[in-house]
C-alpha cells in the first residue's frame, strides 16, 4: 500500500520503499472503505437498484453521457445521479436541469469518493422509485480505481482525444471495469487516432470487456450501450 | 489533511470527518516529502538548474509538447526529462528518440510523482550540463498538486477537448501553477469551446496567470512559450 495514497498498492518504482507502519495504516483504511461499501451494497440490493460508477480522466465527458443516456430513458427507467467533483456543482446543476434527482458531493481537495461518502449522498433519494444510480467519480484514472463505492460495475469513459494508450498506462482502471465508453467519436476525422489500437489496449488488460464507440455530443452509438445497460437491469431482476 | 489520500488537505464534504491519528500521520508524509524536496532544490539550485513540473489531465499532451519544445530548443538548450507515468516507458521512449537523456519513473498504483522518486531519477543525469529539467508527472489533476518535487515552477496543461471549466473544478492544481498551457487549439473549429470562458475561469483562481494559447502538433503558439522559458532561464543566472 503506497504511503501516498490509500487508493494503491505498492509502488513499483525501485526507489520507493515503505515503512511498515504505513502499510498498516492504509490497509485499516481500505478495510474501513470495504466495509462501508458492503452495506452500500446491501442497501442498493434491498432496492433492487443497479448501481455503476463512472470513471475517467477530467474533461471526457461523463457527464454529456449522462445527459444523453437520461434522455434516452427518460419515461422508461428512473435514474438517481450523485455527482463527484473537488469544487463547483456545475455537473449537478446540468443533471438538475433534465429534471432527474441529483446531489454534488465537493471532494475540496479529495482525489475521490469512497464509500463513506457516498452512503451518505444517497440519503436523500427515493431509492425504492429509482432503478439506476448514477455515480460520476471525480475525473482521476488513478485513485477512484481502488475504491469500492457498493456499485455493482465501474464503468470507464475514455475519450479519444486523450490518445490511445491510457488503458496500458493506467491498467489498473481499465481492470477494474466492466464495460468501457469510446466517447467523442465525431472527432475522428479531425485526430490522429488509431480507434483499432486503443481497443486492442483495452483488451491487452481487460480480454473481452465490452467496449462501445459513442458520441455524446452527436448520440451516435448509444443504442448498443444503453441495450447494455436493460440488460443489466433483467440481470438485477 | 484526506484520511484517504496524502496529497489533500481536510476534505470539504459535510459528511466526511478525519480521525486525528491519521492527520497526524499523513501530515508526516508531507512534511517527509518537503525535507526531500528541500534537499532536490538544493542540488538543483547548486547546478543552476531550472526545473519545471508538467501537471495535467491524463492525455492533455505533456509529452508532445515537451517533444516540441526540445525541437525548438535544440542546440540552444540542455535539456533533461523525467518521465512518471503508473506503467509503461511509452514517454521516455519517445524523448529518447529525441536524444535528450530521459529516465521513466513507473509510480505502479501511485498517483504522482514524490520528492523521493525525483531525488533518485536524477541520479543518472549530467546536471552539470543539463539548463532545463522537464519532470512530467503523472496525468492526474489531483495529487500531483500536493507534492513539492523541489521544481522551480508547475506548469498546467489544459486541452481544450477537456472543456472550460476544469480549472474551477480543480482549483487547487490551477493556483499551484506558475503558468498554463492552453494546447490542442488547432480543434478550436470543431469543438463547441469558448476560449475566453476557459481564460476566465484560469483568471479566477490564479488571477493574472500567463496563459500560452499552443498546438503541440502544428506548433503554433509556441513562441511565445519558448520566450517564458528563456526569461526564467535568464531569471535564474
Amino acid at each position: 500500500m503506497c504511503i501516498d495514497c490509500g487508493c494503491s498498492t505498492q509502488a513499483q518504482t525501485d526507489q520507493h520503499q515503505h515503512e511498515p507502519r504505513t502499510i498498516r495504516i492504509e490497509e485499516d483504511l481500505l478495510a474501513k472503505n470495504k466495509r462501508l461499501a458492503a452495506d452500500n451494497r446491501q442497501l442498493f440490493a434491498s432496492n433492487h437498484l443497479l448501481v455503476l460508477n463512472l470513471v475517467s480522466a477530467p474533461g471526457s465527458g461523463k457527464t454529456s453521457i449522462l445527459e444523453q443516456t437520461l434522455a434516452d430513458l427518460k419515461g422508461e427507467l428512473n435514474f438517481s445521479v450523485l455527482e463527484g467533483d473537488q469544487q463547483t456543482t456545475n455537473d449537478a446543476d446540468r443533471i438538475a436541469a433534465t429534471g432527474v434527482p441529483v446531489k454534488q458531493i465537493n471532494t475540496g481537495a479529495g482525489c475521490h469518493l469512497d464509500a463513506h461518502m457516498v452512503g451518505h449522498g444517497v440519503e436523500s433519494f427515493d431509492l425504492v422509485e429509482t432503478d439506476i444510480l448514477m455515480i460520476e467519480n471525480v475525473g482521476n484514472l488513478v485513485c477512484p480505481a481502488s475504491f469500492d463505492l457498493g456499485e455493482d460495475h465501474k464503468v470507464a469513459v475514455l475519450s479519444i482525444t486523450e490518445g490511445e494508450d491510457k488503458p496500458v498506462k493506467y491498467p489498473l482502471m481499465f481492470r477494474e471495469c466492466e464495460a468501457a465508453l469510446l466517447n467523442k467519436i465525431d472527432l475522428l476525422p479531425y485526430l490522429d487516432f488509431d480507434k483499432q489500437k486503443a481497443i486492442d489496449f483495452i483488451h491487452q488488460v481487460h480480454p473481452q470487456m465490452p467496449v462501445f464507440e459513442i458520441s455524446a455530443k452527436t448520440g451516435e452509438g448509444f443504442d448498443a450501450w444503453i441495450e447494455w445497460l436493460k440488460n443489466k437491469i433483467r440481470q438485477k431482476a
